[in-house]
């Protein structure tokens, strides 16, 4: 039996349900890229993508996914053989993490049980240890979007300045930013690294990298090769609204609407909507007498919860059963974690209802897929819904 | 607190939701009406139309709303004075009855309850009591949009046959083509009256007529006054594949689109889903301690359910505190059920997990709106959509 | 070869090329017709229309096409057995007198040379003669599409006044509305009627009706049979915001956009644009040796021009020619003229490249079809852009 | 005045106007890129994406703009010090052997005059002389934007061949491929660098390296630092239809639809009707008595033709009035050709009356602009287009 009628449940965490406006002003014809409309609209999104990031710095937009903003953040501000420290929350980090080693710097990296953030004590201790300040950044993910557990940047920062160390704080927002509260100013972040398709609410294919002065400073300087990724041409260029090389104009028309949504609905709402899912979530998991894999209280995801199954269940099973029964894509286990979870995502433009039937779909999935669970989950989350 | 975020539930008896690439194919460019591209996609349409309405006879295509493919199938058929046998199965019977008399047909309604179909015994009494056959047709509402009542077509088909009476039979199957078994040749019905907006999974703004040889007949003697609804002119166009006046290109681009999806589904899996998902909302209703309106087990809507709510609650404030709360829309009571009844609608382009996220907003709703129910309306629902 | 690359020229004077921003605003997902966001809209619409005919009464917008709105302008105002006074304009004037034949109307129809407008001084001839006053209006087509004729409406006015007749005036501004100068109140019009596909820039699918107090004072007596197209209701559920039946929620979204643009321009500056774009038009079919159809200076058309090929040359061949080599569609002579001319549409969203593309067509066309014409048409066209 | 009516003649060199049919497809929901639903897809483009390279091994699709293919090229293949040759042919060229240079490679560059493409001669002067094999790579841009000339890849690679040096030849067609004859493997090219917003006929954002088996091995050893753009992982996950990181969704719809318009007319056709316009356009310029940049008759581009406008012109001057007075984009003079060009992109989705739509600009801006021209230029322009 098929169930292709209706609409897909895109709940994986990210890429995510872009909204139907969204899509409508991406298909508007590509312009000029060097002329005044197109002008006009590059100063605009540069100027409008700030608050976002909670900065009033510049904020770099690569035509090139997320993946390339996190090169870009290292080839910017490091130099070969530099030190950097970084922490095994999940998956993501892991992966960063690899890249820096291929790009020639030296690698510390804190191990970790993928259910913990980064931890502020250990990111003091490091530093405090690295008198002759060879670590020249501290490299976190904010949101590990393999585990749904998010890490504390503000106790980092403080750590970090506890330490006296003069190390940069290069965050992956990834999956956070515009779902999780985010302030790359007010917390010190020196390179916030982010992408289109999470909770900016856009397709894959925009990246961006948003700098401090620190971090502007050390780009001066720094000498890892960088071309298409370099900072300083770019910036140079944005000043007049153009960019070094063809931008994605189409997603650019996306990013203009895309905003304008964020902006209308209030970026506090929009942080308190993720963060009243994702409890409505984990009541769901926990009345299904399951677990959710983030242990700390403090690091619970507002963009997406990771559940643990029984050690005996495939979570990839239960995806498969999910997909073929209600059309709903769940995310895989990734990494150490295969099979062992799966990962329900609940950020961008998602709404009450939609949670429900997404709740509805897992509750119904794991018990077909043969997975005992107590009754109960979604009434939980109801409960929680219902109370606004 | 706005809920603005993720996608609206247009859970009404139609509009219904229409499928994105339905919306896409409407998107493309208006072309030539006269031109051989046009004449190719008329062709298709005129034939691919036919299966859909169980039929091998011609269908006219108005480019116009459902209302006006009522007043084709009387002014087509009948002449100034003629007498209609009708049934007051509900809102929507009532006003094709009304417009029949203000079209100058004298109108015999027969009362009813809205809470059941046209009743077959009763056709066939009176049929059989017109020894003069001065009614010239039965009109009949297939599925009561207003009451979520299916009436039984091929028992009243069989009524007029053992009342040996030539009157035509006129059926409006607005809100059921596409969603509900129909059978056009089958059942030996003349005109077949259908719009866009519902099952066809379309916006609103086209509307049709099959017509059996009967009813063709019947039309070129018939002599109330019609140009715009003219079968005549149409139906000769129709032959090359054109119209008699401008037809409304960019729905047809989305009709063609939206054939294919019911094909590719198939028609009998199609009604399949939309009588599981009427099963698990009417499971729903009763689990709350609701009443459904349909009285008779055998006339239950797979199009929509009307849900009566008690005496001392304003159904329309539910109404208003679902969209509020939850961004989602119910159809209102209509007429004499106005405040007495919500209505949901699923049918169209629809699946099992919106319809979990649709109950469960109608559960929250009732709660917050003060509606004593019971618990387990949604469970009883899941365990229905649950079994296949 | 084939030309399939690249966009279609849809030059026939309606369907007219539809803006992508208004082919985007249709593709939004349908909304509840009955709820609050749609009558903001539907009020909003009701409002905005007016000024595009000159009006501060109400429009009627009908869910179907413009032949419908010409039904609607003479059940709403006509008893049956009226006579109206039409005029043999071209092929559109014919088909209208024809309709109102059909509806019961006596049809006073004056004969025509399909070259020249209606006849201000035989309107007052004719009707100082009628001192019964038996002629209930005078229906005219203000812009013929089949000629490219535009019938002076003002002095049309002036010469029922001047017979002092209280006849109404119903004015079919199909294609003229939002491309040629119009003012419904201003000349004293009592309905005009409307389609969404020319001017409007619109698919097919949407018309209208302006109304005068005069002509809304005789639907309140008027006896012709009218549900579907009846003002009455309409305008009662208009002052909420909403329609009697469902409306075509799509094209209003394209309405609402297309209004937007035209105001945008500014009306003065869309009609000084197609008057421009006409006489460059002109000015290449003279530069041609070609005769354009209309004969009198004061009525060619700002929306179309149809040109009268040699009396040894079948027009539609030239048209096929052309579709086939560059991929352009231009109008068929219609009726009496077919076959001997091919109609230029240069209306709707248009503009200088686009009509110098058209008219290259058209010459290279000529030339392939073997028809003997001077060099230097495009040129002359060319000419007159250029100045501005 | 202003002109924003009709469409925008979007004539620069790129981005090229989008098809509708593109534009749609790409507004298509995000779907999961990593379920089979993608899969399918993925591997579908990967297979249809070879041909249009006339290669059947396999092409790496970046989710990112073309300057980062260019990179890719580079750091895929060659080890830091490596020697590269490369050609002043013009601005791109320049740019290509600057990343070069900061990448770490040491830059060869023959000084060139921008109206000729690369000397196969000089080619195989150069190699031949390179007896210890110290130039790692010769890098040629196929079609020059910034001139309008197509170097002659052919003879390039039959002069490394008589040279009888292993260098590899990476080839830019960032502007060529879908609209110059291309053959990646016939002509033993080792990377190609493409880009999707010129003949593909889709926005910026994608772009391509196609890769010879010795380009393969190459990167097997190669010792540039990379990871966004590393083959290796790429074509590894590339076997399955998946990609290393996100890829961008939705631009893959739209490459979909483009392959699609392509094969359906006919690569051969599509090459043909590319060299058909830029004939015509070459007839305009001479018929005006200006000069086009490129010199030599076996290198005139299919793409674009730049056009020299006399010492006393600011050919800006003359695209600020075109743009302005006809709502035409032509491509700026880059480099040291600023003021001294204009480019007219005729590449893309694109037929005749389009460009008899863009010449007649360009006619009408150059004299109203001041620049003295002969008359004929657009006649002589529709001759070419007339013949066929």
């Amino acid at each position: 039996m098929t169930y292709a009628a209706g609409r897909h449940f895109l709940q994986i965490p990210g890429p995510t349900n872009v909204p139907d406006s969204v899509l409508r002003a991406m298909a508007a014809p590509t312009i000029d890229h060097r002329g005044p409309e197109f002008q006009a609209m590059g100063r605009e999104l540069l100027r409008d993508i700030r608050p976002v990031f909670g900065t009033t710095n510049p904020v770099v937009i690569y035509p090139a996914t997320g993946t390339g903003a996190w090169e870009a953040a290292l080839v910017n501000t490091l130099n070969p053989g530099d030190a950097v420290l970084t922490f095994e929350t999940g998956h993501f980090a892991t992966l960063w993490q690899e890249m820096a080693g291929r790009l020639g710097l030296e690698v510390h990296f804190v191990p970790g049980d993928w259910r913990h953030g980064a931890d502020p004590a250990i990111v003091e201790e490091r530093l405090a240890a690295d008198t002759g300040h060879r670590i020249k950044a501290v490299c976190v993910v904010h949101n590990e979007t393999s585990t749904g557990v998010t890490s504390r940047i503000p106790e980092i920062r403080a750590a970090i300045d506890a330490a006296g160390h003069p190390a940069l704080l290069l965050v992956d927002t990834i999956s956070s930013l515009g779902s999780i509260d985010y302030r790359h100013d007010e917390w010190g972040v020196d390179v916030t690294v982010a992408g289109s398709q999470k909770g900016l609410m856009l397709p894959p294919g925009m990246s961006f990298n948003a700098i401090s002065d620190k971090a502007l400073a050390a780009s001066r300087t720094a000498t890892l090769p960088r071309v298409f990724w370099d900072w300083g041409p770019m910036l140079a260029a944005n000043e007049r609204g153009f960019f070094t090389y063809t931008p994605n104009t189409n997603l650019m028309y996306g990013l203009r609407e895309a905003l304008r949504l964020l902006y209308d609905e209030g970026l506090e709402n929009v942080f308190a909507r993720h963060a009243r899912h994702a409890e409505a979530t984990r009541a769901a998991v926990r009345g299904w007498g399951l677990e959710v894999l983030c242990l700390d209280e403090r690091e619970h995801s507002g963009a997406l919860t990771a559940v643990l199954v029984p050690a005996d269940v495939d979570a990839d099973k239960v995806r498969a059963v999910i997909l073929d029964r209600f059309d709903m894509s769940l995310g895989a286990g990734l990494g150490k974690l295969a099979g062992k979870v799966f990962r329900i995502g609940h950020l961008g433009s998602f709404n009450d209802l939609t949670l429900a039937g997404t709740l509805a779909g897992v509750q119904m999935g794991l018990t077909l897929a043969g997975v005992k669970i107590d009754p109960g989950g979604l009434d939980a989350a109801l409960e929680r819904l219902q109370a606004g």
